[in-house]
This record gives structure tokens, C-alpha cells and sequence, in this order.
């Protein structure tokens, strides 16, 4: 067994942060002493963690040098505030708001180029999906363009989208008026073009972060990317679209071949089968895929589906992998 | 004021016929007798027109002698028996079903290429969003490859869809077990990645057919198109995102300049603003577009949203308006 290490979790009662918790337990981490942390709001709070309560304290009394890794999972003001802390106390630190100046690391895809680190960011959960999805084609496709529809989850705003949708949704079926609240407007049994604001151009902080997220994690600085991020009415699960031309001619039996072994990803491919976000990712590790296709009339193409649990392999496992990659050289 | 014309609409009690009825009273269309016809099951059902009630009639035992036009919105069975019966009998011919050997029209992308016609076929709702925002820029940019995610309203499967989607979200809300039977499983609070059966190599119908009809209703048969299309727990509106690539730089000001005057489309451009199915396009006659942008890294590329009532201009609207181009040749 590896020598245990103080963590501590900022963002600890999130819908990201209680996954941390779940996962550091579920895959018997090394953890020594776990702080939890959270603001003036939260703390006082109890969470389990193996069988006992620990007590969840605010972040700005919380003094890093007792810890050796910090989780950041409570948005970008929080990690830019208190990971330059965490760091100063000595602290390795895996970053899940994307707002350090990090490494951005998926183990399927890039764990390689990491090894040295001691600090990285946990990239959106988006990004996540396609580098695990694309990771392992990168040998045998010259590919050029990723065109990616992302369909995310109200879950992917944290707990206020998921209380949002579920008090629109009751409205309407009650026939009361609906008063958005957290969404701008009526996300229940809609699609919203976008989330958050979009810049001046009009591409959305999150579009263009999926972009880099993945040309950094494929290792493909060139690689030319379209995304479209969506506010589906779903509570848990993110859905990709995507499309993605070559080169080359793209061989199906091949790329089928390579991604039915490849790791982190389950391609769902029984006839008339196809993976859901509810159906399939919800409470899962994996990034289920389907519908692997050419394209209809390029040879050059091929189409994917790709489903995640957002907040797991989206966000907290996927720390929590960067994580046991990180402790090889810290314990 | 033009002279009237007897016409029928075979699938008059469905979410399309419906909206056919409707669209006709409201636009002043020349009818004269209007007959209503359905299958066995609703026959003897009353439907006001212009303050009248037609009796619904079974489609079986009508004699197309009677009418001019005839409207067919019952599935493509009903088409393939019923249409080439129509047509010996001398009627002009709209099908909504896409069954038909006959020119698919979108008024505002290919009106003049069928001036001549006497059958026609109006598209699938997604190729009919893409046609009207696309067919004002065959001009202004050499567009070769079209990549669509389109998000389908549970009501593109008529009103059982509807009526399943109502079921599953009452049923989830009041936790009780789902039991899927309309879709093939979960699809409140979910995303399906296909809409009906896939082909050997993973294509839809649906998907094979926008492609299809927006090549032929645009009058680029060159044009290389690849379409995902799912369901999404959305009542009534379709949403679609779509990557344009050209062969020169894309000059988005013109673009913006040429869609604001586009015939039957709506650019919302309000800065933050954007359309969406249930707030914009549904009871309205219109495609709305928003989120026009360039690509984050690609010159050659576009990026738009588009939001459609699938069952007026997706369905009944497209007809009524193909029918007021074959009136002209008729009355
Ligand atoms: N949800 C996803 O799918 C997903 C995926 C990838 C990455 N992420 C990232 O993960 C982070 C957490 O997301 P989430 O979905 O878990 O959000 P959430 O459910 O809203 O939880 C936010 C957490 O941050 C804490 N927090 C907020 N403001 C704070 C402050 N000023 N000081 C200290 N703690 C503060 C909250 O504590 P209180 O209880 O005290 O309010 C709570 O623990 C975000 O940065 C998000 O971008 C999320
Ligand atoms: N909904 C859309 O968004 C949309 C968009 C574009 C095109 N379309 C096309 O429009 C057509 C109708 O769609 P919908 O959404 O209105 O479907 P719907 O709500 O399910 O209605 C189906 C209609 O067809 C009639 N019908 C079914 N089987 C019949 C039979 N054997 N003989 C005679 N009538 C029969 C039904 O009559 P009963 O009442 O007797 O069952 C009903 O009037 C379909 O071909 C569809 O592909 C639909």
C-alpha cells in the first residue's frame, strides 16, 4: 500500500465535490486526513467518508500546508483565489474549474506528456469525452477537423441547474406560470443555443475551451475544431455529436476495431443499440459511445456518439485519475 | 379573388393535419369543399373549418374524383397506396410523407425549379429549416460541406410521441417505474441518438433523407452533407446546429447583412440574445437563426442555429405554401 496523503477538497458539497469524496473512497485512495471545504455557507456541514462524519469547513481559515493535493472544484474565482495558496503551501493540485495555468490532462490521452507535474487541470467534462473517444485513433487517423455538438446537462451548471430544472418542470405540469430563475429562460422540454454568454464573436467561453482542452490533450496543436455547446433538459449526462473528417479515407472496421479495446471507452454496437446519457453513463466511469458511421457521402469522414456521467468521468474521476498519477511522485 | 378549389387532406386528425387545416383557414387559401380523411378509427370526427364542422371521413372509400388537390400527411404506407390513386384521378398532389417520386419544394429555396409541377413533396422539417437558411447564401459563398445536428421534437412522431413523452415525465416525477413503449426507451430527461432504425452501415432514414432533399432543394448536388439526428425531450420545435465550410473565407457581416432580409427567416441578433424552439418557433411561421459566428480557428467556416415549428413550416405551412404555387397552374 502507498503511504497515505493529506487532501483536502474545495468545493466539497457541489455535485462534483460529493462525487470527490465518493470516488477518493470507491477506488481506496491513499488518503491520510480529508478536509473538506466550502464556503461560510456550508460549513458545519457533515459528510461520510469511510464510515465516519468529517466536518466541512470554509475554505478562507483553512491553512493548505496541512494538506500534501487539493481537489478545486468550486468554480474558476474560487481556484484562482486560493490554488496560488495551495501551491505557495507546497501542495500538489488538480484543478477542475480550468482556471490554472496547468497541464490539462486526461490519463487515457495524454498521462504520458504528465508525469513530471505536480499541478493540472481537470478539463470540462466536453473535452473529456474526446480525447478519451479520440485519443486512440490519433495513430491511425490523420484527422483535420472535429465538428462536436455538445448536448450538456442542466447538472453541468452544478446544483442550481438541477433544482432549476426539476422546479420548471413541476411548474409546468401544474399548469403555474414559469418564472426562470438560474437559466434565462424555460430550459424544461427546450434546448437552449447556448451556456453562459458568448464573446464578441459569438463562440462561448466553454466552445472555446473544448477546443483547446482537446488539441492539448490529443496533442494535436493543428487540429481544427467546431463546437456548439447546448443546455439540454437532462438532468445527469452529457450527449456528443460528432463528426470528424480526415485525411485519408477512414477505415470503419479499423476505427471499430481500435475503440472497442480502447481504454475508458465502452462502444455500444449491438444492432440497433445505442448508448444513452440516462440509459447508460449515469453512475458510470466509462465514456460509452455508438453509432459509429462513415460519413454519407465522404469517404473521409466518420460520425460518433459519445455519452458520460458528467460529474464522474466529466469531472471528479477524472481528477481523481490525474490524481493517482500525481501521488507516483509524491508518496 | 382566385377560384376555389375542392380539396382533400388525408391524415386530417394528426398533429400535421391538423395544423393543415388551420394554416389554410388562416391564409385564405381558395377552398371549396374541403374534405377531411383519416383511417377507420376517426371516422365520424368533427373538425371546425371557417366555422363549420367536417365530418372526418375513412380515406378507403373516398373518391379522389371529387377534389383538385390533395393534401397527404398519414405516413408514407398511406402515401404510396392513396397518392398514385390521387393522381390517376387527375389531382394535384402534396405529400409531407416523403413517399413520392415527385420535386421536393421549399418555396423560398426552389419555387421557381417547379413551376410546372403538379406533384410535389414537402420535405422533412430539418431539411426544410436548413433550405431556407441556406438557399440565400448559394450566392455569396461556394459551400461544400454542411455538418448538422439536428434535435427533434417528440411531436416529429405525431401525437403518439407527444403523448409518451407527457406519460414518461408524469410518471418520473411521481416515481413510478418507467415503462418505455412508444420510443424504445427512456426519453424524458434524455437524449436518443436516433430516431427510428439505422441502415447497415448506421444511417437513418432521416438522416439520408435531409441530405437528399436539401442538396435538391438548394440545387447543389455537390454539396457534402453529414446529419445526426436525435430526439430530444422537447414537445414541439425543432433545434438544429450546423458547421458550414466554404471554399473561401467566410465573410460573416455579409452573411449577417444577406440573412436579415432572407425570406421566412428570423435572425435573432440581440447581443446575449437567441432563439429556441418553445420561445420562438412554436405557432410561428417562420425558421429563427441565431448564434451566427465564425469558426474559433477555421476562415472557411460558419457556425448557426436555427429553430422551426416542425409541424407548420416543418410540415403544414411548407405544403400550404407548395399548394399556393400549384394553384397558380390549377384555378
Ligand atoms: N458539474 C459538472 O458537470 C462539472 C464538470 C466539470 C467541471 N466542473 C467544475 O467543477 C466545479 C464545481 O462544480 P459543481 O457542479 O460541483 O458546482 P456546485 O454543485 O454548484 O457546487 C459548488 C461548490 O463550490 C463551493 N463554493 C462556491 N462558492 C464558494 C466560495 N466562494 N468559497 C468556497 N466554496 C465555494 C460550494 O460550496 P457551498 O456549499 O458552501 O455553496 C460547493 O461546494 C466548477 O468549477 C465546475 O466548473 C463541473
Ligand atoms: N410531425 C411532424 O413534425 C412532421 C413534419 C414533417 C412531415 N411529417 C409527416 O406528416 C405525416 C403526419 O405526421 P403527424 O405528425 O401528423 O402524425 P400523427 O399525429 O400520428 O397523425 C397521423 C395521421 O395519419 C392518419 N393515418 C394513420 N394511418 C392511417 C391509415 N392507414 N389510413 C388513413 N389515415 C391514417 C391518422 O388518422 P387516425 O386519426 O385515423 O389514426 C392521423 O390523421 C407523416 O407522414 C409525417 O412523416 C410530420
Amino acid at each position: 500500500m502507498q503511504t497515505p496523503l493529506n487532501i483536502a477538497i474545495v468545493g466539497a458539497t457541489g455535485s462534483v465535490g460529493e462525487a470527490l469524496v465518493e470516488i477518493l473512497e470507491e477506488r481506496a485512495f491513499p488518503v491520510g486526513d480529508l478536509h473538506l471545504l466550502a464556503s461560510m455557507e456550508s460549513a458545519g456541514k457533515a459528510v461520510a467518508f469511510r464510515g465516519k462524519n468529517v466536518r466541512v469547513r470554509e475554505v478562507d481559515s483553512f491553512d493548505f500546508k496541512q494538506v500534501g493535493l487539493v481537489f478545486f472544484a468550486a468554480g474558476e474565482a474560487v481556484s484562482h483565489t486560493f490554488a496560488p495558496r495551495a501551491i505557495e503551501a507546497g501542495c500538489a493540485v488538480v484543478d477542475l474549474a480550468g482556471a490554472l495555468q496547468a497541464p490539462a490532462v486526461v490519463p487515457e490521452a495524454n498521462a504520458q506528456a504528465f508525469l513530471a507535474g505536480r499541478k493540472a487541470v481537470s478539463p470540462c467534462s466536453p473535452a473529456i469525452a474526446l480525447a478519451v473517444a479520440l485519443a486512440p485513433l490519433r495513430g491511425m487517423l490523420a484527422m483535420q477537423q472535429v465538428t462536436v455538438t455538445a448536448c450538456l446537462a442542466v447538472s453541468s451548471q452544478g446544483r442550481e441547474g438541477v433544482a432549476e430544472l426539476a422546479r420548471q418542470t413541476a411548474e409546468l405540469l401544474n399548469v403555474r406560470p414559469l418564472e426562470p430563475a438560474f437559466f434565462d429562460r424555460q430550459v424544461a422540454f427546450n434546448l437552449l443555443a447556448q451556456v453562459g454568454a458568448p464573446d464578441a464573436l459569438g463562440h462561448l467561453t466553454l466552445e472555446k475551451r473544448i477546443a483547446e482542452q482537446l488539441r492539448e490533450t490529443l496533442g494535436l496543436p493543428l487540429l481544427s475544431i467546431s463546437t456548439t455547446c447546448l443546455q439540454a433538459p437532462v438532468f445527469f449526462g452529457d450527449s456528443l455529436a460528432l463528426c470528424i473528417r480526415t485525411q485519408g479515407p477512414v477505415d470503419i472496421t479499423q476505427v471499430r476495431a481500435v475503440l472497442s479495446v480502447a481504454p475508458g471507452l465502452e462502444l455500444v454496437e449491438e444492432p440497433g443499440d445505442y448508448p444513452t446519457a440516462v440509459g447508460d453513463a449515469v453512475g458510470q466511469d466509462v465514456v460509452y459511445a455508438g453509432r459509429l458511421r462513415p460519413g454519407l457521402d465522404d469517404p473521409c469522414e466518420l460520425n460518433l456518439w459519445l455519452v458520460l456521467d458528467n460529474v464522474r468521468k466529466g469531472a471528479a474521476l477524472n481528477a481523481v485519475q490525474i490524481a493517482e498519477l500525481l501521488i507516483k511522485d509524491l508518496t
